[in-house]
């Protein structure tokens, strides 16, 4: 019998990630919807999470993560698994306080990070596994207005502003460099926003890493982790869909989200839980020891 | 045979409270101290803690956060156990590395919060513990001037700010109320610095609990943490050495400092480790989710 699920937020993302992958994998149903301004012909449709919880085994959150507390620990006290799309929640302490509940229900909750799950990383791994790193480079430069247009919360406090996308690029760096730190950070605040709008990143593991997020940049994107190892150059592109080294090209189909499920039924199955908080944390490093400049306002249509 | 101690950082908390803790408890013993510029008669001095590590089995840091990172880990990874002086370190992502290294080590890494060995916390969490909590009020005021004056690290990236003593609150909240998460934060940062001169907080742990942290008080301290409760109200104040609530009143000797050295002692005995970083998850989720507010420049001579 399948895991019946229910969705929580039918935004961009859920539309265009959740609900294919969930139709495409063995062993989950989604089975209803929680909305308060839209419908799905063939399930449930609810107003809010709390209703639709006789109807699942789990809840599936893809709603901003300033709102997400109250409606994580209505899913968990009913003892409902629980999967998070990323980021997982507003705050660190939030998130002991969800795994907490997890643990004392005994049931499943998955901070679940896409990016892990594209299509190279794995052959980037086994391959950095051979060599030694002296330094790594990430680039993650996309355009606002064309990835995030309208979405005012990302720009509230507790909604990251870069670090949105950019929490993609440390989510795939602390799977394949557990030990790196934050050691300074400088942050670029449009002045009439709460979160920045670009920001470099320093940190280290033993050999340096620098990071430059970027919401500024139009004409294409750049979501890419270059390395400088004692075996050459190695390069993560596309959003770690590809990945090229000396005598190697890696590149496969985006299956992310359909792996992310069926690692959430998986984990279920076992009794297990993943809550690697990791790229929560170096966003919040970066905040804590940032240096703040302010940059120009910023207008949503231009 | 006493455990041998090397203090690293001479500066006013060291002088005031680590050598005369460290003087009164038994089975620890100072052997020597790392200062780039004080000296201290009877034991031996060095310029820096990589010098010391042949005289000590066990190294304390009494340095500002944000270059403590790499002593910690000469510290470790020569095998000697550690003693942190809070704030532990500058970033969450930096003690998860630390700590990392204390095991694989096998040596002690505690995170001392002086504050939670207060005289009247102890009485303060047994008394909460017979009745329900409404509401908590958190007040930390003081005069910057008068308690950090001219540490100029407190008010760069990292140097935490308010939230130097303001975590020493937090540090008990914590003790008493374990699940206390952020919900939100207004930060107020002087024009010309980098961390906050005032902070309100808003957590949650089932029951509101607001906190108001404020450097630019004069005329007193005010370090209290207020109750409502099914019971009455009640208060621990003076930092955590007084609590008066509805036919008690308690207050004793301030014993911090030795109370952490007779637990670090201790700890190494059993071979464990305490390294709690509730109270700075706090504070990172609070730059993490803070709206910023602009103050007025901050002098420290006026």
């Amino acid at each position: 019998m399948s895991l019946r699920i229910g969705l929580v937020g039918l935004g961009t993302i859920a539309r265009a990630q959740h609900l294919p992958a969930i139709a495409a994998t063995d062993g989950v149903a989604l089975t209803a919807i929680a909305s308060r301004n839209a419908t799905l012909e063939g399930v449930a449709n609810h107003r809010d999470v709390t209703q639709m919880l006789a109807d699942v085994d789990a809840v599936s959150l893809c709603t901003p993560p300033q709102g997400r507390f109250d409606q994580a620990m209505a899913v968990l006290r009913a003892g409902r698994h629980l999967m998070l799309e990323k980021p997982p929640g507003a705050t660190l302490s939030e998130m002991a306080v969800l795994e907490a509940e997890a643990a004392r229900q005994g049931v499943t909750i998955h901070a679940t990070w896409h990016s892990r799950e594209a299509a190279a990383v794995d052959a980037a791994r086994d391959w950095l596994a051979r060599t030694r790193i002296r330094a790594i480079r990430i680039d993650w430069r996309e355009d606002v207005r064309k990835w995030h247009p309208g979405q005012d919360w990302i720009w509230q406090p507790g909604g990251l502003g870069v670090f949105d996308p950019g929490i993609n690029a440390l989510s795939i760096l602390t799977a394949l460099i557990p030990d790196a730190r934050m050691v300074g950070a400088d942050l670029h605040i449009p002045a009439n926003r709460q979160a920045p709008i670009a920001a470099d990143l320093e940190l280290d593991a033993g050999h340096p890493i620098a990071a430059h997020f970027n919401w500024r940049v139009t004409g294409g994107e750049t979501w890419q982790i270059a390395f400088d190892t004692d075996a050459g150059a190695a390069t993560l592109s596309e959003g770690g869909a590809r990945f090229t080294a000396p005598g190697i090209q890696t590149a496969g189909e985006n299956r992310e989200y359909a792996r992310l499920y069926a690692r959430f039924r998986d984990l279920v199955a076992a009794g297990d839980s993943d809550c690697d908080l990791a790229p929560l944390r170096l966003v919040a490093d970066a905040f804590l020891t940032g240096r703040q400049h302010a940059a120009p306002a910023f207008e949503d249509h231009s």
